[in-house]
């Protein structure tokens, strides 16, 4: 088994390795070989995916990846910038299947901005389409305005598109899901005005036929933002397009208050995987040691328990972190009165001493 | 000075009837004519926008709308839906520029699902883009897939597109609008993936230049959804498209929890407007008289003001409701332990006399 480790910038390295350090704890053979991503590759080799950090994730059973990105890099053209290279390790390696859980620990209730009594217990899977979408979709780019309201000007634009296998392998991935879960799951769409989102909902419709078990229903993108600010709990599993579910993931994941915590999984249809935190590089307290590394070492589990079959190595990782949480260990993201605070280095240590 | 009134369908008949009723009793002299739209229209005359009601919109200096939609109408063929109604309105009429306060009254603090302290005092604004963006982009539809992962598939499509000029005029109403406020103003795009939003970065950042006196940031849309659950009361001024601001602005108008106190106005570029509350037809309690007319009362007050020219008889109305909710009436959805729960006509009836 190998796994190609891409700390990437800001706090990446500091976070990434703390999961190697609880990997390491686990007494299994991998092989793990480190590369650069982002702003890190681009300083290095003038481009933030280079050919050689690809053909190690292509090879590779599973990437573990930190975070890319940096303020400084925001005047570069777009194709060189940090975050090019996450858009080309989800395309290259085609994976169409991510997996955002937003779920609020019962000891950090009290970081959420919602009322306790909304927010305890909290458990989402949002299923987000990848590759797919506005996101890859050609013709895009500029041109003159041949129609609309001033032909004549100068126009940018960007295509929407899903195909039919693309709609059906995202919602087999959700509906098998949620048989794993509560058996609910809630197609996001708009359809009531996107051609593509119309055909979405009609194949998740036909798609859920092979589902009788799971309880389907459909809901307009802007209520969905609104249902999971009103009553977050009520959702289950949401399965969504990729640029729905680039909002609504964060949506939800920042009401749990505890981004800090919170792994991501990409797919594709072999089972490789990248798994990721679900927050940024935060390129504001990158090298000071205080980062939160429990959201990268959740994602190892999670990469334990979906590309790498370990599945009892992963509930290892999670009971871990349970425990230590439990202890009363914070790092300053998720700090409140009466709880220790500890930086990056101490909150791994005390995992790989849970472990 | 000519109203149009619209009341379409569930509780829209009820809500109207009462901003009517306020307007009445400010003794200004207006002419009203009332048409049917949306789901009524279709029953009646088999379109939702039959062409009697959009020629009296267009001869119109303001129309004042309920709402649209129920589900009994979601087998139709899209062009024949209720919401179709809306868009045709926006269109022919080109109210490009949507304003969606998310205000926060400080006696209904506690209906919200954040912690009071984070909603407190609240007061965005949120300006969308309404009649470009992928909402009208041509060309859209269903065709065979020539490229993408599935070659020779069926997909679906549709065009994301903004020339200049729209991204022009919407960033000045913004501009302008943050004039009469705090100043500031957060462009919310997702330049780093879309082309079209690059552009509308640019041409907001170009367009600044004209507004020394305005501070200017930009933001990633999954930020602001992050950002709005985080830290609402950092925004004053949002400006975005109008996919986003679909999104955004009921994301907002959900984290105040008093979406029935919403108004909204459309305005073209001669000011002329369409003006209805920020929430949908709720069809489960249409007809039982317990629908909260406020955000309704409260979109004839910004008709005035926006488009009628009448800012007195606008705070008059705003100072009415205010009010109103101080001597403690509620309706249901704002209701809380030790106010007064009271009835659509009830409230309808308070305003007035506090008028
Ligand atoms: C960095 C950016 C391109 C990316 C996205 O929009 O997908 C990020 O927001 C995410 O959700 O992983
Ligand atoms: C009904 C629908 C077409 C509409 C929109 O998407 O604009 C609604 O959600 C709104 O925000 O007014």
């Amino acid at each position: 088994m190998k796994i190609a480790v891409l700390p990437g910038d800001g706090i990446g390295t500091e976070i990434v390795a703390e999961a190697i350090r609880v990997l390491d704890a686990l007494d299994l053979s991998f092989e793990m070989e480190t590369a650069l991503v982002g702003g890190a590759a681009y300083e290095a080799h003038g481009h933030p995916l280079p050919e050689a950090t690809l053909k190690l994730a292509k090879e590779a059973d599973a990437v573990l990846f930190g975070a890319v990105g940096d303020w400084k890099y925001d005047k570069l053209d777009r194709p060189l910038r940090p975050e090019q290279a996450i858009l080309g390790l989800r395309k290259n390696l085609g994976l169409f299947a991510n997996f955002r859980p937003a779920i609020c620990y019962e000891q950090l209730v009290g970081a959420s901005s919602l009322k306790p009594e909304l927010i305890a217990g909290l458990d989402i899977l949002i299923i987000r389409e990848l590759t797919g979408d506005i996101y890859f979709g050609q013709p895009r780019g500029r041109r003159t305005a041949v129609d609309g309201h001033f032909p004549g000007a100068d126009e940018a634009f960007d295509t929407m598109r899903y195909s039919r296998p693309e709609v059906e392998r995202i919602a087999r991935v959700a509906f098998e899901a949620a048989r794993k879960r509560s058996k609910r799951v809630t197609s996001v769409d708009k359809a009531n005005v996107l051609e593509t989102f119309q055909f979405w909902k009609d194949i998740v419709t036909e798609v859920h036929k092979d589902y009788p078990d799971i309880e389907l229903d459909h809901m307009y993108v802007d209520n969905a933002a609104m249902q999971l600010v009103k009553a977050p709990k009520k959702f289950d599993v949401i399965v969504t397009g990729n640029m729905f579910g680039d909002i609504l993931s964060d949506e939800a994941a920042m009401l749990t208050g505890s981004i800090g915590m919170l792994p991501s999984a990409s797919l594709n249809s072999s089972n490789q995987g990248l798994y990721e935190p679900s927050h940024g590089s935060a390129p504001d307290i990158a090298g000071k040691g205080v980062a939160n590394p429990l959201a990268t070492i959740l994602s190892a589990a999670m990469m334990l328990r979906f590309s790498l079959n370990q599945a009892e190595a992963a509930d290892r990782i999670e009971s871990a972190v349970k425990h230590v949480l439990a202890s009363g260990l914070r790092t300053g993201d998720i700090w409140s009165e009466g709880t220790k605070r500890v930086g990056t280095r101490e909150m791994g240590d005390a995992v790989v001493a849970a472990i």
